[in-house]
């Protein structure tokens, strides 16, 4: 089961490869530390230590207190378990809640499910940078707004939230508004601090988006908060979470984010400079191109789109070369239809359906842009002659 | 992180330590096979592919089709979508949900929870072997029954249910009740066979109960029924469960179960001896004990309580002895209260405090069981003349 040679990945806002620290802190724990978190006896305590060391971790990156982090099986759970927990928790009382046509399905499919307990559900816009429209926003909440939900980082395009300013004004507005925010492409690339952030209420992440395991994520929970579990039981993680704690998972999701923790700002400038390089190197050697990542969004992200091509055919031609890149968030990639980001921010029809997400690591390489880049000149003007939609 | 010598472990009902093999592939995968099973390109299908093969292998020992498994983050979560996903499908149409003393938490919490979405809960209680009374199960399904969740075999005791006769019965009664069962302790060790088992609409399993990794687990959901999803999102599993598949978790978790399904007679068989033998061993080396184990219930696990004693405290000594042994399941074991299972048998009060589980895995060795038994009958006295409650 060895790697294939010479992969090129540039796929890393759907999933990434785990540091070897993470793969061998896993390996160790799933040998040796196997007992369940909530038994007494000493193998039931040593994981209980792993657990709440790793929790240590966590609360530290986010700068919160260890009682405001649960941990869930990524951050599709985390998300749900925001939105319905919350909206179970109010449930009779009516009112609305306020998410964007920015947000991941997760978000966006969880809120419209609340339609059916008794929420209205009001969307807001976005600009043409792909950000939420702030004005339209804030005139959607009034007094019966029981959630906002907004992406820190968008998915497809990078485009990023002012969470700060954004969350001040949800509360200037209507201060009992519960503000929620799904960060899984921002956590581990952004300082998110919720001491200062004080007005974000709830915050989802996820570990395989900072090179740690699959089926891994966290929710922070403001203290004081009370929200219905998703998951009712034994009464784990104070009753808000039930279920065995996963102790390889979550020692690799704290090892993951300890590392982006030491190395935030080196990544960031490491992701910048692919971002830039890369954006420039499209644009001088395609035409036809349209960038659809704002310059100020996350550099970790880069959507381009090429008129009159099917991305698809593209995405299939490089994958056959060993380069992985994809069209919009991967849990969307097997559908045919057109980004609602990306309709949502007006992208042209001819250049829509030719989007690509280009997404980095800290550990890719510019050599390996070259090749994406040489690789899309060699057969942008073959798939314009035969790829017309 | 070296395993201290000398272990012996004896709570696998709670958790059990991966197979070798387990821990390998899941190692393999967690450092080659990165990509998200959603994407499109090759790192994305080889995860897929690795995601099929092992539903293919869980569908196969459950003998049903591939599209009847979902896989979740472990029983809790496939117990809370049993019952809450049936919940939501037919809410606002009223009814009961029919449930019993015997079951776990998250399953038991779950049902409950729904009293607040408009359904009247009904609890069965026990027989003094601790099995659910099937009169009384019967007696309470009616034309509004929407679901009925029994356990197939307690977490506490090893006792029983004979599913089959069980959802015969139900379905007789109302053929349009939805019969789900907590199979989570007898997953891997029993043949369940969905194709026999014709009145079981869903089924509940966990990995880790069978030497694979935690945080992953399935619920088997008949063709034809349909339930809300608890994560909704992406559209991953058909819609049913959203989510980026753990790769690594999912191919452990058909790991062990491959083996389980190789060995299930062998296994079953070394069980049926540990437990024979650990029986007659405590009957003739102790006294004033209460075996709350049916003979006829499940060889892995033994429930045996020590008159005027606290479990506690006999756990606590076995624990600095190196020996791990629970009362009663794990999640419960940090509370202080009875255990609610061993209430509903009518276990008498001065034996109730003293309760042990035992519980076994098919490389348990009896030696370790003659060590178990030495110590327990050395601290005996001695606690029933300091420990009364």
């Amino acid at each position: 089961m060895a790697e294939k040679n010479n992969v090129i990945y540039l796929d890393n806002a759907a999933s990434t490869q785990p540091f070897p620290e993470v793969v061998e802190c896993m390996n160790e724990i799933n040998e040796f530390i196997y007992g369940n978190s909530s038994s007494v006896h000493f193998k039931g305590i040593e994981a209980h230590r792993i657990i709440k060391d790793s929790t240590d971790v966590l609360a530290d990156f986010l700068n919160c207190s260890p009682e405001e982090v649960i941990f869930t099986s990524g951050g599709s759970e985390s998300n749900n378990t925001a939105v319905k927990g919350l909206g179970f928790a109010v449930m009779g009382r009516g009112g609305n809640m306020v998410t964007s046509a920015f947000e991941h399905p997760t978000v966006l499919n969880a809120v419209k499910s609340m339609g059916d307990f008794g929420f209205e559900i009001r969307i807001c816009g976005l600009n043409e940078e792909g950000c939420v429209c702030s004005d339209d926003l804030i005139g959607k909440i009034d007094s019966n707004t029981r959630l906002v939900s907004i992406m820190a980082v968008n998915s497809e395009t990078g485009a990023k939230a002012d969470l700060g300013e954004m969350s001040d004004s949800v509360k200037g507005k209507n201060n009992k508004t519960v503000f929620h925010t799904d960060a899984v492409q921002a956590f581990g690339k952004y300082k998110l601090d919720m001491n200062e952030l004080k007005n974000i209420d709830m915050l989802s992440a996820s570990s395989h988006k900072i090179k740690g395991p699959k089926g891994v994520g966290l929710l922070y929970i403001r203290k004081g908060l009370n929200i219905k579990p998703l998951l009712d039981g034994g009464g784990h993680q104070g009753g808000r979470r039930s279920g065995t704690e996963n102790t390889a998972g979550i020692a690799g999701f704290a090892a993951a984010a300890g590392i982006y923790k030491k190395n935030q700002i080196e990544f960031m400038k490491k992701a910048r400079e692919l971002n830039e390089y890369l954006r420039q190197k499209l644009l001088d050697n395609t035409y036809d191109i349209r960038i659809n990542s704002p310059r100020e969004g996350s550099p970790y992200i880069l959507n381009a789109a090429f008129r009159g091509i099917m991305s698809e055919t593209l995405l299939n031609h490089l994958s056959g070369l060993n380069i992985c890149v994809s069209a919009g968030s991967a849990c969307s990639s097997k559908k045919k239809s057109d980004s609602h980001v990306l309709s949502a921010m007006k992208v042209p029809g001819d250049y829509i359906g030719g989007a690509v997400r280009i997404s980095f690591e800290p550990y890719s390489q510019k050599e390996d842009l070259d090749t994406l880049v040489k690789e899309i000149k060699a057969v942008l003007p073959i798939l314009r002659r035969f790829g017309k939609r």
